[in-house]
């Protein structure tokens, strides 16, 4: 069973590292780890938009050839999740492929949004909605991020811890939780069989 | 040919009204428009998390239903466009149908990043890559946003303008641009006519 390993990782000063060891601990629960920088290909001359293309066709392709994805969605430049991985969540639940997903960050979805307008509070509408300072409603789902991704996700396939102040975009004890627990309900079973 | 109305919108205070006005933007065009709260479900007595899942699964079958997506990219919440509309995309793109997107913001994605810090300078690093201030790179393709959100457009299909301030979840010029594109482009073609 291959697993795609999306994250903002990738944006790491070195990505290479840390996907080698995110694939270490695949291999050790006997998953194959796919990680999106691995993919060769020839960036040679082209222009930076096309550079771009041919890295998401690239990723696609890795994705397609993976049985289901294992996503960090540890808020990255926001309250929320890296818009690329959750980007990828939704194309492998297009597939129908099992979204797994993790976080390094325990605190929730609204704390989260609160503290990304500098702790400005909420306000309760006379339609019971709670807004952001922007008049935007929060979802109020218990979710650890938008229903999208967290909706998509295969049952129990979330896992959430707090990584140490500084870690939060290379500590891994979270990811292997997934990873084991992907391990355990797919490494014998085709893909299909767990939705 | 069916378009599904992706975006951040779905948090106004009365998202049902701008859902309307996109969807009369789409019929004027010859196109019909889906916007994900309209989608009849029944939400009573559901706890918070049910709630969202129930949501997720009207919203992923809305989508099936759908020929084409047209996305708000427009940041939310930070540099880059909201995730659940990210996720539509991924999920649209895995499906084969088009994607088309439009933005209310002109500033680049460089901009916009270094604004969510405060406007704190990159720096260059020794592997060439430019990097935000919490040493993570930030992508240099000349793309609105992250890659795998633009590498997933149709040609030309995105359209990007400068909402008056204040109105960036609310201008539909840059919409009904991408309405206009999609529906001379697909409104007599079956969606995988254009791939």
């Amino acid at each position: 069973m291959r697993a795609y390993l999306a994250g903002p990782e990738v944006f790491l000063p070195n990505p290479a590292a840390i996907g080698r060891k995110k694939k270490e601990i695949c291999e050790y629960h006997g998953l194959a780890g796919a990680f999106p920088m691995d993919a060769e290909i020839d960036l040679t001359g082209l222009t930076p938009t096309a550079r771009g293309h041919v890295i998401y066709r690239a990723d696609v392709a890795m994705m397609v050839s993976c049985d289901l994805i294992i996503a960090n969605i540890t808020p990255f430049r926001g309250p929320s999740a890296d818009v690329g991985t959750a980007f990828e969540m939704g194309y492998m639940a297009a597939l129908g492929k099992p979204v797994f997903a993790y976080s390094n960050v325990k605190a929730g979805f609204l704390d989260r949004t609160r503290a990304h307008f500098g702790g400005a509070l909420y306000h309760r509408k006379a339609d019971g909605k709670l807004a952001d300072p922007m008049d935007m409603a929060v979802e109020e789902f218990d979710m650890a991020d938008n229903l999208m991704l967290h909706g998509a996700l295969v049952e129990d396939g979330l896992f959430v811890h707090d990584a140490p102040p500084g870690s939060e975009f290379t500590d891994l004890v979270a990811f292997e939780a997934a990873v084991k627990a992907a391990a355990e309900r797919y490494r014998k079973a085709p893909a299909s069989a767990g939705r």
